[in-house]
């Protein structure tokens, strides 16, 4: 088993990486209280929720199921959630558990760090996604109509298990998307790690154990650094949306339904490669590795069909990335150097995104 | 005008108390983006928001008007100032200011918390009980129809802005129930204070400025001081809950429509204080000073008519407070000095209600 520390003073915590971890004792090592709320959905329950709760001993577990669905990560489940903690007396020494992808834990999260004012929860990513990405860092929240993640906090986890088993039951597809967050790490802060999956694109298809785990380790190794120096996005944590804002806008455009997460910020990160090669002169050669190693991985990089480029920079301008009025983006120096910058002319994002295969 | 800091490192922040600050440069100056989402209620927009709005200068200011009462504090309300903040636009750099009593003032903090993750906000109470007591400290909310405040977040606002004209306008029923909180400060950390009240009551009364303002600055100074000792409630934050264990019980009980929260606490604290007697060996003389000073005050001391022992004991255990089944009170060791204790027995809470006039 791998262990990864994210240092933020008080509210550290750690990450636990292996095989067969949700059986284990680990969840039970880190509550406090004496009842547990816990948080999934439809698909993961029958596949594991009773192994988390037989490892929970004789705490009191309640279980509340989700539909399965990026539909549900609003403000409607938000009630539900609260509504159901509230019938079954839940109270402020309440540990809440996550276990599914990452619509699951961000908005379990977000329950955590609201009811009450605040419970301790765990995060059990399902999800290859969750694991490398949204379980870890603290970022928690629901989606609104008008836009992703609109509504949230910044709540740590008291611990986050990444249990690898659980990718023998997750659908190549969801599994693929996951490596599009990998794939990010490597060019936002490690070069060496960019160039090893490179060489590892086959064995990361087949989710060969030993690779997976060291693609994984490495991932939130880089993650918890960056999140260890700016917890709440005043600054250099941006980077880790490199390709983010496109993408939110893509997902957006697509209702949601089209585009995996993972899927969506693949092209975002072909996209923002792309702007790159204008905005910082980033070697088209370079942005061209992007796009290959992400269709060596089964990752899609062009813009769906039937998408307007005005459409997509509307949506864009309403990210939360946008600071009064301008658009502020993150662009690669090279591959394991981004930086982020308020200089980025409309045009040339119009310009990128018709490339990318937007109508205009 | 007085100045009063609260300290908490990176999340410090003024307290303002002084005549006509609404409309001086105070807000303007601790606002950093160029939108402003300003959230009152129809009571109080119509008396002040055009004279904050002025003091804004060339900032792009949009109000919004929420209906005025308890009753709004809730979830709906919420998803319709998120909704009104989506339509017209605004982003992370916003900052929201909350101008109104302890609704406005908890489910604006509560927006500012969570929308986009949290954005700026800045207090500008309208009531006595918001500027002594709810605007400061970080504590934001909404009820949820099975108990108040339910739902929210430790969130500190940039500034407190207490300007002492708005008594003017305050019906006087409003503010009597302020003095409420302010005689806690007393009971909980200031028998010099408590002796001071109880020789200015007919000031307290008259509203006489210089009388009022030495009572909200003391109020503050020691709301600050606690506040900074334990800014998360994890220990001694919690004397500032003297009486409202019963306070929010008998809310609830009463659907928040009989009693204001200040007369809810103004009757919990009595009930402390004669449970006190009990549980701590505070003196009969003592209690009995809590109950003139509160009555001098014109604030009940007397559980209403018609409300039963156990539904009241039943609410206290659903309150925040209860810790995995225990009540958790704050009893008085004498005037000045209070503990948190779980050690009390549900037959002396029952004792105590019957006493101050529950049904058994």
């Amino acid at each position: 088993m791998n262990r990864v520390e994210v240092e933020l003073g008080d509210r550290s915590y750690p990450i636990f990486i292996g095989e067969d971890l949700l059986g284990s004792q680990i969840a039970a090592q880190h509550i406090n209280g004496r009842q547990v709320a816990l948080i999934t959905n439809s698909t993961i329950a029958p596949l594991y929720a009773a192994r988390v709760k037989a490892a929970l001993g004789n705490l009191r577990v309640d279980v509340f199921e989700l539909p399965d669905g990026e539909a549900y990560k609003n403000i409607e489940s938000f009630g539900s959630i609260i509504d159901w903690l509230m019938d079954n007396r839940h109270n402020r020494s309440t540990t809440l558990i996550a276990l599914g992808g990452g619509v699951v834990g961000d908005l379990t999260g977000f329950v955590a760090a609201t009811f009450q004012r605040g419970v301790d929860f765990i995060q059990l990513p399902t999800t290859l996604l969750a694991q490398v990405d949204s379980s870890v860092g603290g970022k928690t929240a629901i989606n609104h109509p008008r836009g992703k993640n609109m509504i949230g906090a910044f709540y740590q986890p008291k611990c986050v298990i990444a249990d690898t088993s659980v990718f023998e039951t997750l659908p190549d597809r969801e599994y693929r998307a996951g490596l599009a967050e990998v794939v990010k790490y490597g060019i936002i802060s490690d070069a060496e790690f960019f160039e090893w999956l490179e060489d590892h694109a086959d064995g990361l298809l087949r989710k060969d154990a030993a690779t997976l785990t060291h693609a994984i380790r490495r991932s939130v190794e880089i993650k918890a650094e960056v999140v260890a120096s700016d917890e709440r996005e005043t600054g250099r944590r941006a980077i880790l949306n490199y390709g983010h804002t496109f993408g939110h806008a893509l997902e957006t455009a697509t209702g949601y339904t089209k585009l995996l997460h993972g899927e969506a910020v693949a092209i975002g990160m072909a996209a923002a490669s792309s702007l790159s090669t204008t905005v910082t002169g980033l070697k088209p050669e370079a942005a061209a590795r992007v796009v290959k190693l992400l269709a060596d991985l089964g990752l899609p990089t062009r813009i769906p069909a039937g998408l307007q480029v005005q459409e997509l920079i509307d949506l864009m301008r309403m990210d939360k990335k946008v600071i009064d009025g301008g658009l502020r983006l993150i662009v690669a120096d090279e591959i394991g150097t981004v930086q982020v910058t308020a200089a980025v002319q409309e045009r040339d994002v119009a310009d990128v995104l018709a490339r990318c295969g937007a109508d205009q």
